[in-house]
């Protein structure tokens, strides 16, 4: 099977950051076999698409999620004890049947959005793989680990029993990689976090992890340990493995240097809009990046970050971090896009995705620019940074295959997905709407 | 003419903010005489229209923008000294023509985003306001007033001349109010001030302005005059005439105190994206509220703030102010959707909008709740807030007339209203491109 597209204005985020204004690409299998700029020549191909015109480039890449949550989206949002009123409470009513019915409608949200990639975190992991499975999106796929007894676990920490099976299981799978995670550095025991490593060696799996996003974590580890909690995870050995460290809004500048001796291993997972919504804080990307951090972009679950798709955040990166650092020039909309693409992609360390270019794995999206919102069009990158939102995208394809076709999923029902969602939904709803 | 809407849930914004989950809205002429929860009553209508579950509620009021400005969008977004290299130069390719194609471009896209109000703001104004008469919409039109050459006045304060065949000329029209609207303290002289706030105080016209936005502004007038802007107008006679302020970024404690004594007058217009895209800052809303200031939410011209839609200004005035307050509760959803609808129409002093309720002028909107991102709907208000954007707008209805059915306008075709915008820009274009 091969594809053509052509009539498309190609952002390659290559390492000179080339552009094609009137390209073409040529995927065959899952790879880009050619791409540049078109002059009608005779290729051959068993379909080919006309781009008429878009914007083609890398996938979003979605550094942070949880797919199950879809549930728990637009409730009690600016409730300041919301964790206790809403979130810890009704994780009860979550069941493996409605982790699945939610992770299959959060991947149909992110796809129809153009996120291709992304890493998420929560209960059930599972059933989330078999959903990615059965959409044939790129993951990474993280069970977590809590010191308390969880929906899919009566006893604490028993995402460590779970990761067992579940590790193993999905290891070889070609899009699937699983992760352990633990919840972050406060809500596990200082045993456990050592379990944790010591598991990711043996299976040769990742780690993700909430780090540094709450001021009480640093309390209480400061308390407990003498210790930020970028040193006690460097002093447990999770800075030798693979580990993908989520908000970091509270990095000091000697955390930051810490970090950065490790930055083969340990990237970043930026979630501007969850950070701060919930008045958490903006972390410091200037100073990460500065330092040789690699940082992505990312949602956070739809209870926290609301929508899934990558527009919102570079939007809010951008005017949060001109604003905080009081620099309108710094980050300009193409580093915003590159972050949000080819950045993130180094942050989940999927090789071979995140550019266009000829050998890469075919994971791109066309976003059209006939919209009222799209004109017009001097600066491909501004446009996509400030003025288009996640109904521009048109065209998705994930690892050679096309997944969404004219704003529309190619092998799903969406009607079916959100019905499936809803009747999982009941008891979680009745619990909800008593504490609304 | 009357119109029935059924199968709606309804944010009135009235008082009690009451909803009407299964509501419907009556619609005679340009008014609405009857809602409330639908219960199959007989009503009588020439035109029924099945809201299919989606939120009706007022229109959105863009409380400060430039229509003719879409030409500029996407052009020197993230250069710091943009203004001299790319806005000013530019200008002088804006035409009178150009301006009315523009106009046309940003009301439709506008409208398509659930737009029915805006105050705008730049040169040309007879042009934007006839665009506003042919497309039936509700405006505030001001023409700008500044102590340098413009694009449709070789003299200095050009402005004030053009005003005086403007204002009288717009004066009764049932949807255009003409407005007076100097650049700001800093670029009119003293002389030239005074001369505004009488010919608003001879035509009984407002005045609209951007004040405190930026930090030079406050220099210039402190040098000058050793006032703040707020003082300095205080003492011309801005703050006894129906005013509205855009920006006030820069309000001290004083300012706001000063400006609270003339709150029937003195309104605010809001632009936290532009503000914040361009590293300006964040004026103290949560300060100007206290102080019984009414505020509304604008979104600068299409060059500052990219996006014409509320949407995108109610997210980032979320994250924003809970972020800059430390404070998740503040503003929650609810009181923001409230500002962007019923709050912008206070600010531009549109009575008898702004609120769903029998014998207020039918100016609202219906937002599908189909979208994938818009569900579950817990709180609509957290919906609009933090999940939905301008795509999601289905249908508009301004002074009793539908305006955008199905996303679509009903009365003009969009790739037409491009394609001559398209034309006039050719010149600009080629200028453009020399300065990228």
């Amino acid at each position: 099977m091969s594809t053509l597209i052509t009539n498309v204005h190609i952002l390659t985020m290559d390492n000179q950051m080339k552009e094609y204004k009137n390209g073409y690409v040529l995927v065959e299998k899952e790879r880009i076999v050619a791409i540049g700029d078109w002059q009608h020549q005779p290729l051959d191909a068993d379909e080919v698409v006309d781009g008429n015109g878009g914007l083609l480039l890398p996938g979003f890449v979605n550094t942070h999620t949880h797919v199950g949550m879809i549930p728990f989206r637009s409730l009690g949002d600016d409730v300041p004890d919301r964790l206790r009123r809403f979130l810890f409470p009704l994780e009860a009513y979550m069941t493996k049947e409605l982790v699945g019915a939610s992770s299959a409608y959060a991947i149909s949200e992110m796809l129809l959005s153009g996120v291709t990639s992304f890493c998420d975190m929560y209960y059930f992991e599972n059933q989330v793989a078999e959903v990615c499975d059965s959409f044939q999106v790129r993951a990474l796929v993280g069970e977590t680990v809590i010191d308390m007894p969880t929906c899919d676990s009566e006893q604490p920490s028993g995402g460590i029993e779970y990761c067992r099976e579940f590790l193993p299981r999905w290891k070889n799978h070609p899009l699937v990689t699983p992760v352990i995670a633990p919840h972050a550095p406060n809500t596990n025991t200082y045993k456990g976090l050592e379990k944790i490593v010591a598991m990711s060696e043996q299976h040769q799996v990742p780690i993700t992890m909430h780090v540094a996003e709450m001021d009480y974590e640093l309390k209480e580890l400061s308390d407990r340990y003498q210790q930020t909690p970028f040193e006690l995870l460097e002093q447990i050995g999770f800075m030798n493995r693979p580990f993908i460290m989520a908000h970091c809004i509270h990095a000091t500048d000697e955390d930051i240097l810490l970090t950065a001796g490790y930055r083969e291993n340990v990237k970043v997972a930026h979630c501007i809009g969850a950070n701060t919504k919930s008045a958490k804080g903006v972390a410091p990307v200037k100073k990460m990046l500065a330092a040789g951090l690699s940082v992505g972009l990312g949602t956070d679950g739809p209870s926290s970050g609301n929508t899934l798709d990558l527009f919102t955040q570079m939007k809010l990166f951008a005017n949060f971090h001109k604003t905080w650092e009081l620099d309108r020039a710094l980050f300009p909309a193409k580093d915003i896009v590159r972050l949000a693409t080819r950045g993130g992609a180094e942050v989940l360390n999927l090789k071979d995705t995140g550019i266009i270019a000829a050998g890469k794995k075919a994971d791109f999206i066309i976003v059209e620019t006939q919209s009222v919102n799209m004109f017009p069009l001097f600066d491909p990158y501004s446009v996509l940074v400030y003025s288009a939102n996640a109904s521009n995208v048109q065209h998705v394809w994930v690892n050679g295959k096309q997944l969404v076709k004219n704003h529309q999923l190619v092998n799903h029902d969406l009607r079916e997905i959100k019905a499936k969602l809803y009747e999982q939904m009941s008891d979680f709803v009745v619990e909800a709407k008593k504490r609304m």
